[in-house]
């Protein structure tokens, strides 16, 4: 079978936009065209990632806007939610698009608006994907992550400073991305006076609220090289589902789903959790970037607060975590998030990250759907 | 390529349920499960069809709620929406899961739960997906059904009557169908005398507000042959869009996402609209069964209502139409009935069909999201 290829690539400004749902998703389609230098009329398949314009805007059958407003009709179109991992299923629909020979030119755009909605109004659309058992009782995402923390800090007999020093990196590397919400850095001290949220966690620890877009345009690697003489092969991706019922996992420390989806996606590229050279990771909240890293392989279950603390995984370090600023920095909007990753680690494979650049011939995004509930990862190569 | 197989099918009952969402997509599930003897662990990817659960019900997370009500986990996860043809959006999905190498046990299972709202709301929720340019004006879906009627009538010289034969044929088949919503002749009179909607348009010409479930199994056909002596074969399948905004199109009496999605699965599948035996159309509104009949090259434009008034789409008729009672008479859970449709021909292609069964090697069903904004066409064949 043939292998996928991404020949384009595009992200909007995300932060606090005046834009509706519509005019962002937009906004990167026609850019990710113009990166391509596809024409409209060439997609056969668009997809949108987006959790909840309903819920957020009233608005809904944005694929059908957006084949309209990018001059793509016919081309067949669909929404795809997977809560947070909205933009990582998206990227797996798109890559099943192309591999099972139902569209040779598969764009995905994966986008959210919330910064309308109060802080308030948009935690609670978000805790509306977990189980009622636990929902009924007041529980959220950030409150989720307050006990994972904790007991990860307790287990591995981690200091409280290593997770600030997560937000502290990830801060640092998004200075050099245009597109980040926070393009400033924060000291160590600020993260860790920050107001307490869910605690051991405060304010620094967790992602903003953000509104923003991101895309990707998809193809066999025949049709890439007629586009680009520079392209990412889709060498690996897999997805798979952790416990609903956060509370019932053996181990709260480890997300099945990552372990499950990344196995996935290194048996697909043959490759080994060593190979993989930058990667983006979804720190919604930073104890999850700690998670991920470990239980993709890159480090043993309990080490990853070294590898942060030694600086291993810092843009000049042996594995890069996060050059785009991460959720952090960059923002989360639900949709978009997992698209932007790929976007990043796109931009790396093929040399066009700018002052962000590592060396980078295989990367991978993990993109985390509500508290592990579902997991995809994807691994990138690059083709020059 | 291998080509790809369902091997299990299952619909709840259709109408008024006390259950929510994630119980209704349970019920289906787990029947499918039964009816095709596999157990849940053998399920690689599972797919949920589904408009708006959160906007209904103020519950998302419902692929994840419903890999851990059927103990699939850790099988991947994702919803699919395509507002009213979210069913076939599924359908399409499932077959690129499958196609593509992803997964060699497919589930989807779609449905909606929609009648602790009011009318009002339902109908509003849906108008979500129009254009905010016909939005904003008060137009929601019966309307463009009632536009697009007369414009039919006139253009062709066709009688008003010729529409309540619909209605007065697809509850007929309905009786049969002990999932229907409604399970009991109409006759022309009583369509024609009741009250008016959007004229000419009149109450009985509409498919009603329902909840309810339906579920697919998907493999690969080498895997089907383990499970069952008969199976279905997804011959030919195709997407595609119209006009985001209704007014735009050239000719109101033609859906181009159905000449376009059918011309496609035509070319897969090796067939022309002669070869298919029988076939489900999204009769949401009577007269969308004429357009489609023709759309999809059953018969010349305008000659549609002809053939229901000679009896052409009787069940036993040369080419039976709506033999599970439609929309008009089953019911119309948003994300359900894509999936029903293609219950339906599945049980008709393996000879399942009970008193509702009809000659047919060949079958097609047509799901039509918003108003003919998106369509899915699915040829089924049966292997025995």
């Amino acid at each position: 079978m043939e292998r996928v290829a991404i020949i384009g690539a595009s992200m909007t400004q995300f932060g606090q936009r005046e834009e509706w749902i519509r005019e962002l998703l937009s906004e990167a389609g026609q850019a990710c065209l113009e990166d391509a230098g596809v024409a409209p009329d060439a997609i056969e398949h668009l997809y949108v990632s987006n959790m909840a314009s309903g819920e957020f805007e009233g608005q809904t059958g944005i694929p059908n806007a957006l084949a309209h407003d990018l001059s793509a009709i016919p081309a067949y179109t669909a929404r795809i939610d997977q809560t947070s991992s909205s933009g990582g299923a998206g990227v797996y629909a798109a890559w099943q698009s192309v591999a099972s020979g139902a569209s040779e030119m598969t764009m995905l755009v994966g986008g959210e608006k919330m910064t309308h909605r109060s802080t308030a109004e948009a935690t609670d659309v978000i805790a509306s994907l977990t189980h009622p058992v636990e929902y009924k009782h007041g529980v959220t995402l950030p409150s989720f992550a307050g006990l994972t923390a904790r007991a990860y800090l307790e287990t591995y007999d981690a200091p409280r400073e290593s997770l600030g020093k997560v937000a502290v990196k990830n801060h640092r590397n998004g200075v050099d991305n245009p597109h980040a919400q926070f393009q400033k850095e924060v000291d160590l001290d600020t993260v860790l006076e920050s107001p307490v949220v869910a605690d051991p966690l405060r304010l620094y620890d967790f992602c903003p609220i953000t509104d923003g877009s991101a895309a990707l345009l998809f193809c066999p690697e025949s049709v890439a090289r007629e586009y680009a003489d520079e392209y990412a092969v889709v060498s690996g991706i897999g997805g798979a589902t952790d416990t609903h019922v956060v509370h019932e996992r053996a181990d709260p420390t480890t997300m099945g789903g990552v372990v499950n989806s990344s196995e996935q996606a290194y048996e697909m590229a043959d490759m080994r959790p060593e190979d993989v050279d930058v990667a983006e990771l979804h720190d919604m909240f930073t104890i999850l970037e700690f998670l991920q890293s470990e239980d993709l392989g890159f480090f043993e279950k309990g080490e990853g607060w070294k590898a942060v603390e030694e600086g291993v995984t810092d843009r000049d370090g042996e594995l890069p975590i996060n050059t785009s600023g991460g959720l952090k920095s960059k923002g989360h909007p639900l949709g978009a998030s997992g698209v932007a990753q790929v976007y990043e680690i796109y931009k790396q494979v093929v040399g066009e990250a700018g002052p962000r650049q590592v060396k980078a011939e295989a990367a991978l995004a993990c993109n985390v759907g509500g508290f592990g509930n579902c997991v995809t990862t994807t691994i990138l190569e690059g083709q020059q």
